[in-house]
């Protein structure tokens, strides 16, 4: 009999905390697991020694509610392992494991997670440890290869388009012709933006234009966009993700402020709403603000699908599943099987050719580079249906959090 | 018998169409009223003869989807009436209004819109017309005088509370040391972001610090009570009112005019949120990021307060009942009769007395320039209670708009 140990890594997400209750509740059923134990913040976490005994120290209860929680209960982090897997790194870890009788390790996560396992999978195959090393799928940037889409992105995405719909709404009160430029999260990739799309109440309606990291974004072509469709339209949103850039490569939130790079090496984007503003408010004359929606889009519970919280828990235990069949350095993915009506099936593939990679929105989805075509459309909707049944405490959603 | 006219006016809120809706049902119940018409963007609107016949124009099911629509469904204005009440401005709208055999004028707004009220009752008494005028209170500021509180702030303050306990949820992930600045709305009045210590789940939990504008805010005290809070918890939410000023009068925001230029020389207007994350990061050398709210505080219906909406629709109810008993000039007012269990009756005000005047948060509730009080909680719990059944359509929440 071995033990389980699971961790989480990367930004949260409205359902990391679904997979962890997935990879638990799996883990539990099984008579060849022991404990499971959880790391605090990911591998950092553990290097120091910090975990808890999942199994142990969560009732049912509270294992119910950690389903429907928000962020990462167990803490997460950022931590890049050494390229070099003779590195004295790698010979701790697997210390640390070996002493509490580890048979099976989980990490949720996206792309930098997903290089964690792949490391830590290759190293037990060089030194011929049996630890088996599963990587489940965590990201609401929808930007992970050889995968449908990823737990995560579907609760962003319906949060995005319920947000915009209302924003939507707020924007159309005046007679005025006016502006409203909707930042949201997504560097490299498009996917949460695109999600805007789905706000639409009827053909033509707002968001009228939308730009994605994909397409190239000139101020000029822009200003002529808004033009046209302030003809249309007293009440134009506009909707653009944070990492836009122009045909030479630079980001637009680079137009009006420093960027700063994260220990990945990754640019921290902030601001090319209120870039965006300046350029309307200054060229154009126009009545113009900025919202960006930040931290919520990752993190709002109020809002999120019940098919990817149910989704979410399922590739969790799933994970466990292949990991008791004896596979290691997969990750779990989705594939899918119908669109009317919409049917999805786990699959696992090789971790190695999944980290470091990124999966941009299609060029042939993304329309006159300011608009998504029905294809995504149809490929989205089913990912935020449903509302799960949310506890509610004092007015306020309860969630569970690590005392 | 005589016709009804309602007009919206101001910033749009979560229930100012629960307003609406109650004064259209009980308008339509009544054997006295003939048409209830909509002005379309308020007084603005009819002025250029934009209004609806709602009465005729609804149908039962979209009635009952504008109580639960957010924003505004008749449009809203900005539109301050002449001072001289013998301006041509109140012979064109009295003829408008005679032409239309208005009996009864509905006025929803904060206190603009009352002074808007206030004019056309007592120029009405002027003149010898007997056309009813009457207010029904509207503001996610809470600003109004003589009533308890207003429309509005209960679901505001409930998307505040819950927002900001995802937010510390998600910034609670990592280990390292880190300040979440959130910028709330509210210039004058701090009864917004004081909602957000109903975020916390126990005793010391986030925002450990919280801001109003009714105290003086300087940021050395700012910096000491950061380190303090720092000492306590690796991760400190502060939750700031966007009106915060320092002892001389200036705005916070203000302070940043000069540092934040972009690349065409000009000048960015950000929130007091990004000056006191530039401050942070620059004179504390701490992970700081901040999160601005925006719109969606006054336009979410995903998180809408029960109580809220309800109350919302009997204050528009109650102005149709009190203007058939005779009343003009007055605005619907609502007086608590209990805390446990929270109780609420409407009642009626003179408007003269309301309108122009701000109703601050008392200084008794407000603790040590940084935090509220129990009575705090104790005013605001019951006005965040309960949730509607929301109706959803494709994974979205469904709203009614103008076609």
């Amino acid at each position: 009999m071995k033990n389980v140990i699971v961790g989480q890594s990367g930004g949260p997400t409205a359902v990391i905390n679904a997979s962890l209750y997935g990879v638990i509740r799996e883990a539990l059923k099984s008579e060849e697991v022991g404990h499971v134990y959880g790391m605090i913040n990911g591998i950092e976490g553990f290097l120091q020694d910090k975990y808890m005994d999942l199994g142990e120290e969560l009732s049912e209860g509270e294992l119910e509610l950690l389903k429907l929680t928000p962020a990462a209960y167990l803490g997460s982090c950022r931590y890049k392992l050494p390229e070099d897997l003779s590195a004295v790194f790698y010979q701790t870890i697997f210390e640390k494991l070996n002493d509490l009788n580890i048979g099976y390790f989980f990490y949720i996560g996206g792309n930098d997670s997903m290089d964690t396992v792949s490391k830590l999978s290759r190293c037990a195959q060089e030194n011929g440890s049996d630890i088996r090393f599963i990587g489940i799928p965590k990201t609401i940037d929808n930007d992970l290869i050889l995968t449908d889409h990823t737990p995560g992105y579907g609760s962003a995405a319906k949060y995005v388009a319920s947000t915009v719909r209302e924003i939507v709404l707020d924007a159309s009160v005046y007679q005025q012709k006016a502006v409203t430029i909707v930042e949201l999260m997504g560097r490299h990739a498009g996917w949460l933006t695109a999600a805007s799309a789905l706000a639409r109440k009827f053909p033509g309606d707002n968001p009228m234009l939308i730009y994605l990291p994909e397409s190239n974004f000139e101020l000029a072509d822009f200003a002529k966009d808004l033009e046209k469709a302030l003809e249309k339209r007293n009440s134009v949103i506009v909707c653009v993700s944070e990492g836009i850039s122009d045909a030479s490569g630079t980001f637009i939130c680079e137009y009006g402020d420093e960027a700063m790079v994260d220990n990945f090496g990754h640019k921290m984007l902030t601001g090319c709403g209120k870039v965006l503003e300046n350029f309307v408010r200054r060229q154009l004359g126009i009545k113009v603000r900025s919202v960006e929606l930040n931290v919520s889009q990752r993190c709002s519970g109020i809002g999120s699908s019940l098919t990817d919280i149910e989704e979410a828990s399922r590739a969790g235990s799933e994970g466990v599943k292949v990991a008791l069949a004896g596979e290691t350095g997969v990750m779990v993915a989705f594939k899918r099987t119908g669109d009317d009506p919409y049917q999805m099936e786990c699959a696992i593939e090789d971790v190695n050719k999944i980290c470091n990679q990124e999966k941009p929105v299609p060029a042939e989805w993304i329309v006159n580079g300011n608009d998504v075509s029905e294809e995504f459309l149809t490929y989205a909707r089913p990912l935020i249906q449903g509302e799960p049944v949310r506890p509610m405490k004092d007015g306020l959603p309860e969630y569970l959090h690590r005392r």
